[in-house]
């Protein structure tokens, strides 16, 4: 075991921390178990982090982090035309669902489960689904320029649904341990999405 | 007060665990607080439920008799073309939402807070979705026979997306006490669904 205030006892709890609230949620992980889980000792939770809300809200930051990664790696393949871009972060974002065993999204998670109590969850994960929304607006007006989509297409209002509309498949995914919500939804959209 | 083992005590919790457990979730509410808003003496509660997550399911049966009347006062109204029952279902459960201050939906709340751990809940909410979705296919399946959906439409699948998706907008709509998402995924959801 590293010292209490090393900077790698904090990367291990965060770590922990991503796949824990995922699984059991919030209320269903106590401090005893994240310094458990990432073998770090007892002093560094307190160290690291204000208290649990703050530790959570920092996981949703490292998740956010991951996120970004992947929008930056989907959106930014200029070689493939703007609407499978957007398809290819959300296969990108169900390979790690798959890799976590299905267990659906964080910002779903937490933020069905807190933010009826919590507005500081409530708007922080409204404003990480409004963010990725954002980005996905942005190849999603190249397709309707390129006539890909209908010109009357409104690519915040899309990109927003397309948001949405993912979060309830991913909870189904969770739900029954099963990637096929996710694959119809897509499905569904992009066909829906590109008729005129 | 009355008496614990009167059913009104009984019937008293289900309805202070409706609210609360939507609210809060599940690990957010305990025993007393739920005897509290009751108003429900205190051996009452390990008198008409044998533990919490009996009590948990408990309250969900409770919200599904809810959902069950919805669906019947809806899809019965054959005055209605299959379609408008379908959306008149939605509206009477947006509802219900705005009533409840915009909290969402109870099945999506504990599915996502507990079917990480414990397969019970996971199992009888998946099942919830896919009831109500078998309920929808109906009117669907009749709005295809009489050419309002696409002939090659499967019906099953389509309610199964709805559900879905609608979980999806419920969640943006808690997060933010706005109907809008609402409505958004299902004006989006009959235009895609009844073009060819």
């Amino acid at each position: 075991m590293d010292n209490e205030l090393s900077p790698a006892a904090r990367e291990r709890l965060l770590g922990a921390g991503l796949e824990l609230l995922l699984q059991r949620g919030y209320h269903g992980v106590g401090v005893q178990a994240l310094l458990d889980a990432a073998q770090a000792p007892k002093g560094s939770f307190y160290h690291h982090f204000r208290d649990k809300e703050d530790f959570a809200l920092q996981v949703i930051d490292a998740y956010m982090a991951g996120v970004h990664g992947a929008l930056d790696a989907s959106l930014s393949d200029t070689s493939l035309p703007p609407l499978d871009r957007v398809r290819r972060f959300f296969d990108m974002v169900a390979q790690g669902y798959a890799s976590d065993g299905y267990l659906g999204c964080l910002l779903g998670g937490l933020g069905q489960e807190l933010s009826g109590v919590s507005p500081v969850f409530g708007e922080r994960i409204d404003g990480c689904l409004t963010y990725i929304a954002g980005r996905l607006a942005q190849p999603l007006d190249e397709a309707r320029v390129a006539g890909q989509l209908p010109a009357d297409t409104d690519p915040q209002a899309l990109a927003m649904l397309l948001v949405n509309c993912w979060e309830g498949a991913a909870l189904r995914s969770r739900l029954s341990h099963d990637p096929a919500p996710l694959r119809a939804m897509l499905d569904f959209f992009f066909q829906a999405a590109t008729r005129e």
